[in-house]
């Protein structure tokens, strides 16, 4: 046996309660190609309240439960917020804290501190958040590289669709040209309404009530959320040092509906396309809608995630994501924490 | 500075022709990244002649030539088959065998009798050979554990998308549940032909001309190489034990030119489609024509290379290759290479 991560939950909303079912799963995959049993150190969010366990809880235990919290929040240690639950959870030898929080996408924060300390405190990081990235990534991993620890954010972007780990497992020095791709859901989702006869305000209205647009939708229709994401990408597969307000940003804000009707009627619909490419080493990067002809690799994908990514040995290269939700989100948490445990084996191993 | 590989190069087409420059230029990545600068021991083709190198023979050497054979047939040594130049390769320190011959798809000989050889005698082998693989794969995958020695073939499928390397790297535990794909791009480019008005002869004709069909082209239009490709990724990404006569296959040779062009009239072409499913851990995979419907998702590949990866916890992943062609290729063998140079490297940090 190697030895085993002790996890921090930190945020307790839909992806998190998805993780724990999935990594129980898991369990038997785990132990016989990685030789650990992830134990949870802690579970913690704003509302539900900060709680540690000093022993850890394993993730067969915390399956039988209705609801994991409760376990926690009755044998464990509260603490009154965050940082003193990282605190605290590092204390009982929590080594990774698992990022799940909401956070604000203008700075990152809160989540960006919480990486922040988690790394100063000697703890890997798993974060799904795109804002710390986005917005502080190069010197976070600077400060992960520092200590020898990971910090890993496979699911910032598309779930856990393999981008940032393909990149650096399994195309590497394929000579990464640029990337074209609709990385916001929420946008193709209202623009497909429109296109089908509801007004941008129906299409609002109708994409929050089903739980896809957030109370404020003109953070993914003007694009912002695209922009992290972009940058993110860029920083990753690119080697770019691009900062989010960099992204030439154009939402779908000023679109009018007859212009979204027309161009879908014409066989061109009208999608937010995020785009970065290198060009004799500089880097332009934008968001913008754009009229996606039948054979741009885009438009199979005008209802889905999609990417293509374009590489100088393997030409273009397409990946499509048929389905987006909390298990892909809560997946690719689990294949960064997979990759964080193979790079600690191989250099246990050493040692 | 790692130990660096030694390569044997069998076969001399235009894979090898596009992978030695494809490797010299990546040399300072090959330094930078994984401290090593590869040496070519040898190059050898029944045409060509088998030669190699003692000392082997510096990437920035061979780039300088007009045809690096002649570097070798100059001052290498020679021998007079392919099992005395793996013989007199090893001799000389050679220890990856890099496999490109061509071969008879009903029992992959005489690859896999190379392949079997170099791996007895201690060498890793790379292949982009789909025969040995998918005829003799779980053997030789044995024979390799056993000796502590890799055997990859990424090029053997798709080129250089990575399809066992992602399964392996960057999908792990993701329950992996089957897959379809178009993995011939002869009998989809043929059909193409016949929907646009050519008789299958004409249109077999046109791509032999092009040189994407084969002299004999039944091997491809009668669902044998799709059969190979399936059982080559049913093991890999299922956990198969399957071998090719076990793929339920029947071609396209039966198809009258009026159903083909009727088909694509109504917007649901027909293409040769691979598939491959567990369902109760029991396998089924078959090779077939299929009417694609719009909303399948291999219906935007419909002259591209496609795959769908269908998952339990990513849902369906779709993979697109637009580009097909020896760089291709080339690039899966560079990047067996660096996964191959990456196990090596990690565990000789053990030592």
């Amino acid at each position: 046996m190697h030895s085993s991560p002790r996890l921090l939950l930190l945020g307790y909303g839909n992806v998190a309660k998805a993780l724990l079912p999935l990594l129980d799963s898991r369990g038997s995959w785990l132990e016989q190609e990685l030789g650990i049993r992830p134990l949870i150190s802690g579970i913690g969010s704003r509302r539900t309240g900060f709680f540690t366990h000093s022993a850890g809880v394993a993730l067969s235990e915390l399956a039988k439960e209705v609801n994991p919290l409760q376990l926690f929040s009755a044998s464990g240690h509260a603490s009154e917020d965050a940082a003193a639950f990282i605190r605290a959870g590092r204390a009982t030898g929590a080594n990774a804290l698992i990022e799940l929080t909401t956070m604000n996408p203008d700075n990152g924060e809160p989540a960006l501190g919480h990486i922040r300390q988690a790394l100063e405190a000697g703890m890997d990081v798993i974060t799904a958040n795109k804002g710390p990235i986005a917005h502080a990534g190069e010197a976070l991993q600077t400060l992960a590289r520092q200590r020898g620890l990971s910090l890993r954010y496979e699911s910032a972007v598309m779930d856990g669709l393999p981008l940032v780990n393909l990149a650096e497992f399994t195309l590497p020095a394929v000579g990464m040209r640029g990337f074209r791709g609709l990385l916001n859901c929420t946008s193709s989702i209202v623009l497909s309404q429109v296109e089908q006869g509801s007004s941008l305000e129906e299409a609002i209205r109708s994409a929050q009530e089903a739980g896809v647009a957030e109370a404020d939708p003109w953070h993914d229709l003007d694009g912002w959320d695209a922009a992290l994401k972009t940058t993110i990408l860029a920083n990753a597969l690119l080697n770019a040092r691009l900062t989010p307000r960099q992204v030439q940003r154009s939402g779908i804000r000023d679109l009018s509906r007859t212009e979204v009707v027309a161009a879908a009627r014409k066989g061109t619909p009208i999608r937010q396309v995020s785009s970065a490419q290198l060009v004799d080493g500089v880097l332009s990067a934008s968001v913008s809608p754009q009229r996606l002809q039948p054979d741009d690799p885009l438009f199979a994908g005008r209802d889905l995630g999609m990417i293509s990514l374009e590489t100088e040995a393997m030409g273009t290269i397409t990946l499509t994501e048929h389905s987006t939700g909390v298990l892909q989100t809560a997946y690719g948490v689990l294949s960064d924490l997979i990759a964080i445990q193979r790079a600690r084996n191989a250099s246990q191993e050493t040692h």
